[in-house]
This record gives C-alpha cells, sequence and structure tokens, in this order.
C-alpha cells in the first residue's frame, strides 16, 4: 500500500507494535508518544526527535538559516516540555549540499545556541554529511524529569487546557508565502514590494510565530493527566490524546485562545480565524488535561467526556469533529 | 566559503570551538569524537548520531530496505564500540518519499530489528515525516559505559590495531556498482547478466560487507590508549586519533589484514587492493592503540610514533601519509 493512502498516524502505530518493548523494564515509553523514556536509577532520561527538509517542512526563499537552527531545536523542546521534562543536551544531523556556504552551517548553529542558551541546553554532537540538492536537518534532544506526563491519562470529567493562543503560526506562514521573502525581524513597518499585507508589528508578530516559536514549559504539572504540545493542529493532537487516553472530548468554540494579531489578519484577508486555530498546526503550545477543581495558568477550553469529540458553538450547536490536521503522507491542510 | 573548499573536518573543527561545553561538567566529551559522552550518577551515557541519504551514502537501485535498515544501526553501533561502550536505545528518524511503499518502512524496520535483537537493543522512538523525493535515515543510538576510550590517549610507543580486514566493504562498492543490481544474499553462485564478476561466494562476501557491515565490540579494553572506528577509511582516521592525540604514526603496509576476497577481486580487476584498504573507508572495523606489552587479540600494524605519519613498505621504504579518505563536500576516493 502506498505510503499516502495509510497515512502518517496509521504507520507509526504498525510500528509501535512491530518495536514492542514490553520485555524492557527500563524503557518506560517507547514509539508513540511526543519522547521516549527510559529508567535510570536516578530518575527518567527522556528522548525525542524531529526532523526539518527543505521542501517540505521549510522553504529557503523565506527562511533564514538562523530561523532553522532556531526552529529544529524549538521544537524538540517543545516535545521534551510537552512531556513535563527539563531539556538538557542537544545532537544535529545535518545534510547540506556540497554547494552551500559555510555561512549557512554557522548561521544554523548561531540559531541554535541562540535558544540552547535561554534553557541551557548543551549542543553535544551530530553528524555533518553532503545531501544532493536539499537542506536537512535532523535534531535529537535529550531530557531529564522525575515523572512523566504522557498522552494516556486523560479522565472524564477533566479539564482541557491550552497553554498559549492557537493558529499565530499556520496564519503566519500563509502570510510569508504570499511575501516570498526573508524577513529577519529587524525592519518593522517597512514594505515589502508585491506584498498583501504590509510587514507591520501584527504580522511581524504572525511570521515570528511561524519561524521562531518559543516553547514554554508548564511550570507545576501536579493534577495535569495527560499532555501533549500542538504540533498537528488542535483537533488532531486532541484525538492523538482521547485515542490513547479511551476518552471523548468537547471543546468550546468561545473558549478557543485567538490572538488579535490572528483575528486583525484573518479579517484582512477574508478568512475563518477558527480553521487556523483547529487545524492550522506547529503552534508549539502545550495542550493537556487536569483534574478538575486544580487551579490551572492556562486557557480551559473544554472538558473530556466518555466518548466522541465534539466542538461547540456559542450558540450550544454540538458539531462532531474528527482527527483532522497535518499529517504526513496525506495533505488536508 | 563554499563547504566543499572548507571540508568536513575543518567545518566540524569550527563547530567544536563554537559548541563548546567545558562550563558543563556533566558533559564529558561533545562535538569532536565518534559519541558524545554525559556523565551519570551511575556512569556514563553514550550518543551518537549517524545519517544515510540516498543518492550520498546508497542507491536504492542495488540496495534493498532491509539492507538500509541494518545498516543504519550497524553504522551507530560501531560508534558506540569505538568509545568502548554498550549499545543500549535506538532512534530512527525516517524521511519517505509520498509515493514509496509502506512495505518499504516495514522493510527497514525489519532490517533494523534484526541487528537489535543481536545486541538488546531497545527501539525506543523516531519521527517520521513525507520527503519530496529522497529517501533519508537517520539514526540516534544511545550506549552505557563505566570508562570512554577517547580518539584523544595514544602515546609515543603503542601499538596500533585493526580488528578486522580492511578494504572489503570498499571493493564490494566497486562489485556493487558494476553489477547495479539488488541483491538479497540468497543466490550463490548465480550469474547476473551484464556482471563483469560472477557472484561467487568471495564477491558476495564483499558485497554483504558493504551492504551488512557487522560491528564487533572489543572485549577487552585494558590497556587500550585511543580508540575510533574505521568509516572514512585508515589512513583518514588514523589522523583523526594523531590529530587529537598530538602524536604520529607508522603502519607496515605488509602488516595490513586483508581478505582474500578482496586479493581475489583486486586482481580480477586488476587494481591495488592496498587502494582500498588504505582509503576505501566504511570498513567499521576498530582502530585503536593499546600500551606496548599488552597482549591484545587484534591486527597489530604498527605503532605511535612522537611526530609525522608515514607507511613503510615491505622493502623499508618508508612514505609520508597524508589524511586521505572519504570526506563529505569533496571527493577524493
Amino acid at each position: 500500500m502506498q505510503l499516502s493512502k495509510l497515512g502518517e498516524f496509521r504507520l507509526i502505530k504498525g510500528l509501535e507494535k512491530f518495536c514492542e518493548t514490553t520485555s524492557r523494564k527500563d524503557v518506560i515509553l517507547g514509539i508513540g508518544d511526543d519522547a521516549a523514556a527510559i529508567k535510570t536509577s536516578k530518575g527518567i532520561i527522556l528522548i525525542t526527535s524531529d526532523t526539518l527538509i527543505e521542501g517540505v517542512h521549510f522553504d529557503l526563499s523565506f527562511t533564514t538559516s538562523y530561523q532553522l537552527g532556531y526552529k529544529i531545536l524549538a521544537v524538540n523542546i517543545s516535545d521534551i516540555f510537552a512531556m513535563g521534562g527539563k531539556p538538557k543536551y542537544f545532537i544535529l544531523n545535518l545534510a547540506i549540499p556540497r554547494t552551500s556556504d559555510t555561512k549557512c552551517v554557522r548561521e544554523i548553529y548561531r540559531g541554535i545556541k541562540k535558544l540552547a542558551n535561554k534553557f541551557d541546553i548543551a549542543i553535544i554532537g551530530g553528524d555533518t554529511s553532503a545531501s544532493k540538492d536539499k537542506l536537512l536537518l535532523s535534531g535529537t534532544l535529550i531530557g531529564e524529569t522525575k515523572k512523566i506526563i504522557t498522552r494516556a491519562g486523560a479522565r472524564p470529567g477533566d479539564g482541557i487546557f491550552v497553554t498559549g493562543t492557537l493558529g499565530d503560526s499556520a496564519m503566519g506562514l500563509r502570510i510569508l508565502k504570499k511575501i516570498g521573502k526573508k524577513i529577519n525581524f529587524e525592519g518593522q513597518g517597512m514594505k515589502i514590494k508585491g506584498s498583501p499585507l504590509p510587514l507591520t508589528p501584527y504580522t511581524l508578530s504572525l511570521i515570528k510565530q511561524h519561524l521562531m516559536p518559543e516553547p514554554r514549559p508548564l511550570k507545576d504539572i501536579s493534577g495535569v493527566t495527560s499532555m501533549i504540545d500542538i504540533s498537528d493542529g488542535l483537533l488532531m493532537d486532541l484525538s492523538h490524546i482521547c485515542e490513547k487516553s479511551r476518552v471523548g472530548a468537547i471543546i468550546y468554540k468561545d473558549k478557543i485562545p485567538l490572538s488579535k494579531e490572528l483575528i486583525n489578519a484573518a479579517r484582512d484577508l477574508n478568512i475563518d480565524p477558527f480553521r487556523f486555530a483547529f487545524k492550522g498546526g506547529e503552534d508549539y503550545v502545550l495542550l493537556f488535561t487536569a483534574s478538575s477543581g486544580v487551579k490551572i495558568n492556562a486557557f480551559r477550553i473544554g472538558e473530556i467526556i466518555e466518548q466522541g469529540c465534539f466542538i461547540v458553538d456559542a450558540k450550544g450547536k454540538k458539531t462532531p469533529f474528527k482527527a483532522e490536521g497535518y499529517e504526513h503522507f496525506r495533505r488536508k491542510f
């Protein structure tokens, strides 16, 4: 069967079964969550890995090498935060076209280091090889934690929360594609010829959210029952929690946090901002569930139910939703 | 400057400096050895990463998916063995063309599992994404050890050793390229039309050495002062040891272990087998130095001297050698 027919998540499910690690007591979590978890005598080691491929995940006509370096670390940090962990060590595998300039590599590392310094992450190694014609970054991040939060602990009655506004990154990408040029976030207010939108602080903010997302940990994880980071879109990632926890979910549309920047841009482009918030993806904010009654500093957008997944709008109209968002091998968004 | 001018190893040296980790007491070894090493309360954790890219490291017209899976783990195991460690956990990042068959992914994992089972390695996770048109495998392997052997401990007077014959893999690749077809090692003795060499047990053995190298650890590392695995070729990898240890080396040409398969194939093709043994690369045998007097079960090919790198032939003629072998961004072999 072609991969495009099977889809990414059914493929992963098959591999999960094939690589089953239940016989290994040191492996707490194998394939199928944001990170793998290994038990050591002192605590838990988390390992996560993510790849960015030119032409698939980024376009060099509107992404700088510095931004790429920053982002490959950011998306990996987001996975460690999604497990309740602290990021510690980063390894980069780089495949670079032979004709590239060395400045490209230095800029990638400068971007990584910017974020690494912020979270006290050591860049400890990697592999550098020549690629045929495309740039490729594959990052592996190792973290630590005392206790892991998986996708599998949500229970009916739990609240559903997100740690930030949704849809900004996807809208930022939309705008960036229209502009089609690199932006280094130093030219606020300037106009780029042929751009449908001026580079105002609000469009810049959305673009920055896409190119250089800033992962933030959930400081207090007591009472948190399940967690994931939103990389494939709210509906898709919430479906992952529901599936692993064997529960359903209700989301209240008017509780979804939208930034004023997204609302402005959606109005200017005459698009429904919720399309971006529900299915846009690459938000890199945390989506989690917590026992009812626990005081949490995040946006409460719904609650876990026994079964079925629904969006309820401001008028109380209930619509079922499916796991939709970004899936490799298929293109839904 | 173009990468092709700077070369891989000067690039890595620059990154080593940029990512300096001396301020972190938990990082024993950062960029610049076969694996990175982190200190924990119980021992040392080793982390290594390697990438195989279609069109650069392999050609799907004569490599099966099963062989690719096997090899991506094998090359990573070799790096852990080169540090004196035991491989434990494997993570695979896969980028696959959207039009690929799911069988390709299953076969890759089957190849990984074949070798993982042998060394009791758990496959704990990874990332799967769609690539534009090329297949790409990036593997990260985590290992454990009580004591690490780096590239930096060789001292004048130490013997230089290798754990297996050299040049087989490079010759295997040469033959495979001429045959230009997939070989699953089940058709011994058969002829492939248009092949310059029949598929005899000896050509098959060389080809297998290239497609499915079998990493072997050095069982007793007492007395070993430095170690590396031969992936870029003997001369290149020995130069890495000399540089890191700030020493020189003498190699005795008639002590280099050559397989009868390589000698036969080189005679049939009318090529000097030492070209393959010295610069071929991808041998994935261990190259190490050990204090004089230590009893070692490996081939002694030379000794460490104060400075300068030389090959001495059977007649006693001494020729200096440079760090030559496979280097990404340049093509020397």
